[in-house]
C-alpha cells in the first residue's frame, strides 16, 4: 500500500500552485508514520500514561471548543449590545444583520491574520482500497483503536485534500461549521417565523401578485441570470480567465441561489417606518415564497442529470424530469406542510407549557418527515407556519399565542444574525475563495437585470389584472429591496466542491454584503425618494385618527374569482372545523346536515359565537364573520343547537357583496369587530370624507 | 501491514464470548478490500456514476438521521398528549417523566427486536501505526477521497471493538446519541432553570440546613455508598462472579453518581398539592445544588490518580489533589456564574427581544466560559441562574421576565422528558449492559442506607441549632424522596468504556427506573401516610384566608448570624449596585459618601422607591425592605438627592428586630408590601389567633 498519493493528473492550473504544499504534508506524516511504526512495540507498557494524554487531550479538546463556540456567543452579545445603541439612538442606515455582518469580518480577519496557532499535525492521509465508503470508520493506533466518522466527500480529483491538510491555522478549521448546520437548524426556524408571522389579511389579498412574483418572477430571474452567466463564463473562456469547468447547469444554479431575495433588513425598516401596507405585503410575501421556489429549483437543477454519458449537453426528457421534481418536491412539501398544520388541533389549552412544546415539536416533526419523505423541508416548515398561523394560532390559548410568537421571534433573531455573522467570519476564514473580477462584474449586472426582468414586466402584466395597480413607485422600490440574504448563502455554502461552486459562493457572499450594506442601508432614502407614505398604521393600531388615512377605496383589488371560492370555503368550512373560531358549521352547512355539523363544531365556536376577538386583528377571515353576519339570524335554543334562518348565505351573496365586505375588511380590523354592515357602509363612507 | 487483528491477550473473560464475532467481521471486509484494490484500476473510468451513486447515499443517510430524530420527536409528542390527558383526569401516580420512560421503553423494544435491518458492512477496520491520535483523517478510496473526524476512543484492550463491528442492526447504533451532548446540551437548560425558579425567599431562609445536607450530605452520601459498594465488590470477587477491573476509585465514582438526586417528580406533585413551602424548599434546594456538588465529586473522583505506578492504591497527595480540585472546581464556576449572573445588567428594558436573547446568550456564555477555562460548566449555570434571578431578574422589563422565564421553562420541559425518554430507549438498546444480580442489590442497599446517612444524622444535628425543628415526618418524606434522574444518567452514560463503568451504568438505569416509578409514583400516599399539609399556598397567592393557615411562627429560624451579615449586606449595597430596586444607596450609605452613593445608583432605583413591587412577590428582599422602612425618614429633594434621617439603620438594627422582621416577612409577601411595622405585628397577632 503505497502512502504517498501523487496529486491528481486532472489537477487544474489555478489550484496547481496553491496544491504543491500537500504533497509534503503528506510525505512529513507518512515518514512520522514510518517513525512511529518503529517505535511503538517499545511503547506498550506505558499505555496507562497514555491514556492519561489521550484524556488529557481530548479534554483539551473540548476546551477549545467552547472556546470557538464562545466567539460566536459573543460576537452576537456584541451585535446586540450595538443594535441597542443603535435603535436608542434611532439610526437606520445600518441593520442588525449588516452590524452583524461587520463583526463577523472583523473577527475573521482576527483570526485570519492575527493568531497564528502552530500547526498540530492533527490530519493523516490513510490509503485504503474499499470501494464502498464506510460510515464508519476503526483506526488501530499502535494497539488502541479510534472510531472515526465520515464527514464528508472531497472532490474526487484531489483538488481539495489541500483544504484540510493545510491547516496552518487550527483555528480556522475549527470555526468552520458544517453547511448542512444551516440548512438543518439554522434555517428552518427562520424560515417557520417568516410564514407564522406573516400579515395574512394583506398578503391574501395580494395572493396573485404575490404568487405571480415568486413562481413566475423567480424562474424568470432564475433563467436570466443563468443565461447572462453563461454570457460571461463563455467570454471569459475566450479571454483565458477561467480556470475550471463551468457547464451551463452551474450557470443555471447560480440563477437560482441568487434569486432567492431576503428584505430582512427593509422590512425591518418599514415596519418601523410603517410603509404602506400593500407594499409591505407584496415584499414580504414574494421574498417569503420566493426562498421556497428558490430551494425546490436548485435542487431540480442539481437533479438535472442528463443519462448515459456525462456530458452536460441539452436533453429534454432530463429536463422533463427536473421540472416533475420541482412540482413534486414543492407540491409534497406543500401538502405535507400543510397537512401537518391542520393536524396540530390542540385542545390542551389548560396546560400552556404543553400546549407551546407540542406546537415546536410538531412544528420540527414537519421539517423531519419532509427530509425523511425526500422532500424539501424548508418550504414544508414554510406552508406549516402559514397553516398553523391561519388555523392553528386560533385554537391556543392566549397565553400560548404570545408564548409561540415569542419563542419562534427568538429563535429567528438569533438565527439570523447568527448566519450574518458567519457570513462575514468566512468571507476570510473560508479557504477556497475564488475571486475573479469579471465573473463578479457579470454576475452583479446579471442580478441587477435578472430583478428588473422579474419586477417590471411581471408588475405591467399584474397591472392589467388588478384594480388597484401597483404603481411605478412600488415597482422601483421592489427592484431596490431585492436583498440577497440567508437563503442565499445557505444554497451556495452547501456545495463547494468544484471550482464553479467556488467561484459561485464567493461572488455570492459579495451579493450578499453589498445588498444588505448599500441596499438595506438606502431603504430610508429611497423611500423618500420614491415618495412611499410612511406611518400608516392600519393594522396593529386602534386609534380612529387612523382611521382617516386608509382610504376604503384603496383596498378594493384583486378579489378574483378563485380567492373568492376558496376565501368561502375556507371561511364557512375549514375554519369551523379546524379551529374554535368561525360561525359554527350548523349555520354554515346546509340544513340536512344538521347533525354532521352539531358534531364537527367545536362547542367553543357555539361559546365564541357572539363574543369579541381581540386577538385576531391581523386575520382576514375572523374579522369578515361580523360583517357577513349582518343579514343572518342565528337562534340558539337551549340545547346548544344552532339554525340558520339565512341557510347557504355565503354561496348565495353575489359578487359585489364581496367586493364590498373585502373593502369594508380594512377598517374592520380598527373597529374590532362586530359592527353590522349598514354600519360598515357608514365608516367607510367616513373615511372616505376624510380622506378627500 | 497486517490487515486482521488479532484479540488482544488480555480480554477478560465476559468479553470474549462475545468478542468472538469481530475477528471474523474484520476478515471479510479485509477480504473484501483485496477484492475492491483488485478491482479498482477498471472502476476507475465510471467515476461520475460512482459520484452519483455517492451523492444518492449520502442523501440516504441524511434522510434516515431525519427519520431517526422524527422518532424521539414523535416520542415526545406521544408523551405530552398522555400527559395532558393524565393531568385532565388529575391522575398522579404517574408523572411525565415516569411516562417518558416507558414510551422509551417500548420503542427500545421494538428497535431492538422488531426491526430487523440488513447490516450493511459500514465499518472498516484500518490499521495505521501512528502514534498520535489524529483528529482528522484522509482515506484514499479508490481515488477518491474521504474526510473523517475522530468520533471516540474504543478502549485499549480491544474489547469494545465489536461494539462497533456488531452491527446487525443498524437503527440501534443511529438512536444512540454522543453521551457528552447530554452534559453540553440537555443539562445546562435544566439545571439553569432549576436555578433560575428556586423559590428564593424559602430557599434563603433554609440556607443553612440546604447547604449541610448538599454539601456534606452528599459526600457523606457518596461516601457510605462507595464503601458499601467496595465491601459487594469484594465479595463478589470471592464468590467469583465479577469478570473484570473493579477499583476502588470506581466505587466511590459510582457513590458520587447516585448521590445527585433529582426529585423532579416529587417537586411536581408537591407544587400541585401545594405541599408546606419549607419541606418544599428543603427538598428543591438540596437537590438542586446536590447536582453541582456531585458532578464537580465525580470529576475529582476521576482526577485521582496516584503517580507513579497505575496499581489504584490509597495515597494522600493524590487524595489532597483531588480534593483540592474539588474546592478549586466548585468555587471557580461558582464565582464565574456568580461573575455573569451580576454582569448582565440589563438596561434594554425598551427592546423585549433584544433583552431576552441577550439574557439568552449571556446565560450559555456562563457554561462555554466554564468549560473553556476548566471549571464545571453545569455548576457555573446553576449559581449564574439563581444569581440572575436574584438581580438580573429585577433590572428586566415586564415582558422579558416573562418570556425568560417561559423560554427556560419550555427548554426545561423538553430536554427533561427527552433524557428520560432516552433513557428509557437505552434499556434496551444500549448493547453493553452488564446487569450483575448481586451488584445490583447491593447497589439498591447501599443507595437507601447512603440516603439514610445522609438525611438522619444530619437532620438531628440541624435541628440542634434550629428554632424550628425539621420534623420526623419531613425526614421520612426527605428520605423518601431521593429520586435518581438526568443527572445521574449523564454521568453514569460519560464513559462507559470499561467493565466497571458498563456495569454502573445498567445498574444505574434501574436505580432510576425504580425511584421514579415507585418512589415517585408513591409520593401521593406517602404525603398522606406521614400526614404532611398539603394546600398551603403561602406565596403565590394574596387571598387573605390563606395567611391564617401560616403561622407566624413558623418562620421564626434560621437566622443565623452569617446569614444575617450577608442578607444586610445583599440589601443594602449590592441589591441598589446591581439592580433597579432596593433602596438607595443614598438611604444606605453613610452621609459621608453622597456622591459616590448618587453615582451608582439608578435612576430607576430612586422612581421605584416609594411604590408597590407586584412582580417580586418571591424575594425575600424586596418583601422587608419595607419593613425596615417603617421606622425612618427618607426626605427627596428637588434634585433628587436622598438623605436619611435614620443613617445606618440597618448595622444600628438589633438581632431582634432582624428576627421579628424576618418572622414577618412570611406574611409580608400576601399582603405585598408596604405595611408600616406596627402593622405587621397586628397581622402576626392575627394569624396567630387564627391558627390557635
Amino acid at each position: 500500500v503505497p502512502l504517498i498519493d501523487s496529486p491528481a493528473p486532472g489537477l487544474p492550473g489555478a489550484w496547481r500552485a496553491m496544491g504543491t504544499r500537500w504533497p509534503f504534508v503528506l510525505v512529513s506524516l507518512s515518514v512520522c508514520a514510518c517513525v512511529c511504526r518503529a517505535a511503538s512495540p517499545q511503547e506498550e507498557e506505558d499505555s496507562a500514561m497514555e491514556n492519561i494524554v489521550t484524556e488529557k487531550k481530548a479534554e483539551e479538546s473540548h476546551r477549545q471548543d467552547s472556546a470557538d463556540l464562545l466567539i460566536f456567543i459573543l460576537l452576537l452579545t456584541l451585535t446586540i449590545l450595538t443594535i441597542w445603541l443603535f435603535k436608542h439612538r434611532r439610526f437606520r442606515f445600518l441593520h442588525e444583520t449588516g452590524l452583524a455582518m461587520i463583526y463577523g469580518l472583523l473577527v475573521g480577519v482576527v483570526l485570519r491574520y492575527g493568531i497564528h496557532m502552530p500547526r498540530d499535525g492533527t490530519s493523516v492521509m490513510l490509503n485504503c482500497h474499499v470501494n464502498a465508503s464506510p460510515a464508519t470508520v476503526l483506526v488501530n493506533v499502535s494497539g488502541k483503536f479510534y472510531e472515526y466518522t465520515l464527514k464528508r466527500v472531497l472532490s474526487s480529483s484531489g483538488n481539495k485534500v489541500d483544504d484540510v491538510s493545510d491547516n496552518e491555522n487550527e483555528m480556522l478549521r475549527k470555526v468552520t461549521f458544517d453547511p448542512e448546520v444551516f440548512f438543518n437548524i439554522l434555517l428552518p426556524p427562520i424560515i417557520f417565523h417568516a410564514g407564522y408571522s406573516l400579515k395574512r389579511r394583506h398578503f391574501f389579498r395580494n395572493m396573485g401578485s404575490i404568487l405571480a412574483y415568486a413562481f413566475l418572477g423567480t424562474v424568470v430571474s432564475c433563467f436570466i441570470i443563468g443565461l447572462l452567466m453563461y454570457g460571461t463564463v463563455t467570454l471569459m473562456k475566450h479571454v483565458g480567465q477561467l480556470h475550471g469547468e463551468f457547464f451551463f447547469t452551474d450557470c443555471l444554479f447560480f440563477g437560482a441561489i441568487v434569486s432567492a431575495t431576503d428584505p430582512v433588513t427593509v422590512l425591518a425598516i418599514f415596519h418601523e417606518l410603517q410603509v404602506e401596507p400593500d407594499l409591505y405585503a407584496l415584499l414580504f410575501g414574494e421574498s417569503v415564497l420566493n426562498d421556497a421556489v428558490a430551494v425546490v429549483l436548485s435542487s431540480s437543477i442539481v437533479a438535472y442529470q442528463p443519462t448515459g454519458d456525462n456530458s452536460h449537453t441539452f436533453e429534454g426528457m432530463a429536463l422533463l424530469k427536473s421540472f416533475g421534481m420541482f412540482l413534486g418536491i414543492f407540491s409534497g412539501s406543500f401538502a405535507l406542510g400543510v397537512a401537518t398544520g391542520i393536524v396540530t388541533f390542540t385542545k390542551l389549552r389548560d396546560f400552556q407549557l404543553l400546549e407551546t412544546a407540542l406546537f415546536f415539536l410538531m412544528s420540527w416533526s414537519t421539517f423531519l418527515l419532509a427530509e425523511a419523505c425526500g422532500f424539501t423541508g424548508v418550504v414544508a416548515v414554510l406552508f406549516c407556519g402559514i397553516t398553523q398561523a391561519h388555523y392553528t394560532y386560533n385554537n391556543l390559548s392566549r397565553e400560548s399565542q404570545d408564548r409561540t410568537k415569542q419563542l419562534f421571534e427568538l429563535l429567528n433573531f438569533l438565527a439570523e444574525n447568527f448566519i450574518f455573522s458567519y457570513m462575514g467570519l468566512t468571507l476570510f476564514t473560508f479557504r477556497n475563495h475564488v475571486f475573479n473580477p469579471m465573473f463578479i462584474v457579470g454576475a452583479f449586472l446579471a442580478v441587477f437585470i435578472g430583478r428588473a426582468a422579474n419586477i417590471y414586466p411581471l408588475s405591467f402584466l399584474l397591472n392589467l389584472g388588478r384594480r388597484h395597480k401597483i404603481r411605478s413607485n412600488f415597482q422601483h422600490m421592489m427592484m431596490f429591496a431585492g436583498l440577497r440574504g440567508a437563503m442565499t448563502f445557505a444554497l451556495a455554502i452547501r456545495d463547494t466542491a468544484t471550482y464553479a461552486r467556488q467561484m459561485m459562493f464567493s461572488t455570492t457572499l459579495l451579493i450578499v454584503f453589498f445588498t444588505v450594506w448599500i441596499c438595506g442601508g438606502g431603504t430610508t432614502q429611497m423611500l423618500s425618494c420614491q415618495r412611499i407614505r410612511v406611518g400608516v398604521d392600519s393594522d396593529q393600531d386602534n386609534s380612529v385618527s387612523v382611521i382617516a388615512s386608509v382610504k376604503c377605496n384603496s383596498t378594493k383589488h384583486e378579489s378574483a374569482w378563485l380567492f373568492r371560492i376558496w376565501y368561502n370555503f375556507d371561511h364557512n368550512y375549514l375554519k369551523p372545523i379546524l379551529t374554535h373560531s368561525g360561525p359554527p358549521l350548523t349555520a354554515t352547512l346546509p340544513p340536512c346536515c344538521g347533525p354532521l355539523a352539531r358534531i364537527l363544531t367545536s362547542p367553543q365556536a357555539f361559546e365564541n359565537e357572539g363574543q369579541l376577538k381581540d386577538d385576531d386583528s391581523d386575520l382576514i377571515l375572523t374579522d369578515d364573520i361580523n360583517l357577513a353576519y349582518g343579514d343572518i339570524t342565528v337562534n340558539t335554543d337551549g340545547s346548544g343547537v344552532h339554525t340558520s334562518s339565512g341557510a347557504g348565505f355565503a354561496s348565495g351573496m353575489s359578487s359585489e357583496d364581496l367586493d364590498r365586505e373585502l373593502t369594508c375588511g380594512d377598517n374592520e380590523v380598527v373597529m374590532r369587530g362586530t359592527l353590522p354592515f349598514p354600519f360598515c357602509n357608514f365608516w367607510s363612507k367616513l373615511s372616505n370624507l376624510n380622506a378627500d
